[in-house]
């Protein structure tokens, strides 16, 4: 058995606090764990039995630990990873700093597993609304290659952070009694509303989670020309990113079968009863490992659509589960080094 | 000037309620208004300052009016607008009942305000999904036709009627203080959760709210065989129903071009300065009449594809609103009468 020593950067965020329920659920084989967030240094957490302090994130810490786990701010990745990287580790990042490098092998286990075998040491797990996205779109694109993509999300605010789920509810409370709204993680009043914005824009006018979904999903389907659009929504749910997805596919394919391939598939739970009101669900996933897929359709826009709608736990399978998995492949085939 | 005796049938329901409001706010020229209401036959509603108390339908009542708004049940509508249309009045209606019957004019006046010359005593207007969309579609087309359409939908549950916003701000009070949740409106939990349900299913499994979309589209365009395709989706905001919407033109526009065609057109106001945060939302649109358009850009999925964010008061342009301004055009066309 090998050796391995953890860290977590961010461990008391949104998604390090899910990371490390994760790890205890799953039973990770780690020999050490060591904490660290930026804001809450000092802080005592029970993992796996231990009760563990934050730390500060050192040079020295990253030298004393063979796999580092990053989700903070992208400015954060960027200092830390290549630090850690250097000194031995291997750094799992959750940011966008390096999904887009050519030499950072960007993995969801259950779709390019074998990308991880060229590792130079960081590894980047997608944006929480590109993973569910491949993983519907992988199985149908073994069968019958996918030619086109239009994605339409339906994003929870635990995706942007802890505080954003507290100011949700917060504004939902003070809506309910009829008092004045305060808005400082969005730009706008979220509780009972749509914003149609999140991150920052490009000049094409699209944002760039929708660029990171477009370009991500293009890298990870190993297809640079893949025509695909989508627009990115946040929306007043506490966890779970919904999508709405539109393939084009290279031949025809019926609902019927594009549910068998997908029936078959590791990670996804198809749930496809709608008459009988069974369809996935932001309350349905939540906690949940799988993707949920449901609604899958003959795309009427197309002569060879299908189109799905897809729900999935953004902290878990979108951040601290596939980052796991990761992990686990990594142990599983010796690649804990470079 | 015309004589209009008006009868407003579902007038304390959520669209008769805007209705009315909407006729004092454009002080429409009503001789008469008579108010009828299944469960609120007695109760004395204040319109255009004026005492009226809400009757039962009966087809005396219909016979002494010339104009009968209907926004009830499908029902309802199919009982009543044949009565009443009979009897010389012009039968405006917001039901699905009449409205693929090619006899019946299908109206939005800022698109199709020709279709009217030819009605035959009812007029349906269509679902308020539809309104918005072939708002955006129509001053596009007429410059370069379009030729596929796909609409994800966010709607709000006002559009569901009174008792769905009431239900859903009861299970958001509720979930704030970790009770537990009932549902009688829906077959699931809205509040802090989407329901990707609208009205039954097909076999083909779309919805048919999904299919009216569709159906409504093609005919209001006077494209039978568009391709169109919508996913709908029930999302916890009360009023205000928005759309991811993705089209594909004969030849390439650019967002720019889009932007200034949309921003001539009637009825849509254009809120498409993202960078400063501006676009459009439900919050923004709630109790207002214009169509807001923003987010326009091009489409990366298609070579000449544009795409947009659509957000509209669903109680206002709708409904109640689009109701209103047939019954204007009726009254200035002189078309009051077979």
């Amino acid at each position: 058995m090998q050796e391995c020593k953890i860290a977590v950067i961010g461990a008391t965020g949104a998604v390090g606090r899910v990371f490390l329920n994760i790890l205890e659920e799953r039973n990770f084989p780690a020999t050490s764990i060591r904490l660290c967030g930026k804001n809450s240094v000092g802080t005592n957490l029970k993992v796996m039995g231990e009760n563990i302090t934050v730390e500060e994130v050192t040079p020295k810490l990253l030298s004393e630990v063979n796999l580092a786990f990053i989700s903070a701010t992208t400015s954060v990745s960027k200092e830390v990873a290549p630090l850690a990287s250097a000194q031995g580790a291997v750094v799992i990042d959750d940011s966008s700093a390096f999904r887009m490098d050519p030499k950072v092998p960007l993995v969801v286990p259950e779709v390019n597993v074998e990308a991880l075998e060229t590792h130079q040491g960081i590894i980047s797990i997608p944006n929480c609304s590109t993973t569910p996205l491949v993983m519907l779109l992988k199985p149908l694109n073994a069968i019958n290659p996918v030619q086109r993509v239009i994605a339409d999300t339906y994003q929870s605010v635990s995706g942007t952070g802890a505080a954003a789920v507290k100011e949700m509810k917060a504004q939902s409370s003070d809506i309910l009694q009829n008092k004045p709204v305060k808005s400082d993680v969005y730009p706008h009043q979220i509780a009972f509303n749509l914003i149609p914005h999140i991150d920052d824009f490009h000049d094409n006018g699209y944002s760039n989670e929708e660029m990171k979904m477009i370009l991500e999903t293009r890298k990870i389907m190993e297809n640079p020309d893949l025509k695909i659009s989508a627009t990115c929504v946040r929306v007043p749910v506490s966890i779970g990113h919904s999508e709405s997805v539109h393939i084009g596919l290279s031949s025809h394919m019926s609902a019927t079968e594009a549910r068998s391939i997908l029936e078959s598939a590791p990670g996804i739970r198809v749930l496809d009863d709608p008459s009988d009101s069974v369809y996935p669900m932001p309350i349905v996933a939540e906690g949940q490992d799988d993707v949920y897929i449901g609604r899958i359709r003959e795309d009427l826009s197309e002569r060879n659509g299908i189109t799905a709608w897809i729900v999935s736990d953004n902290l878990r399978k979108g951040a601290g589960l596939n980052a796991i998995q990761i992990a686990e492949e990594l142990l599983v085939r010796d690649l804990m080094h470079l």
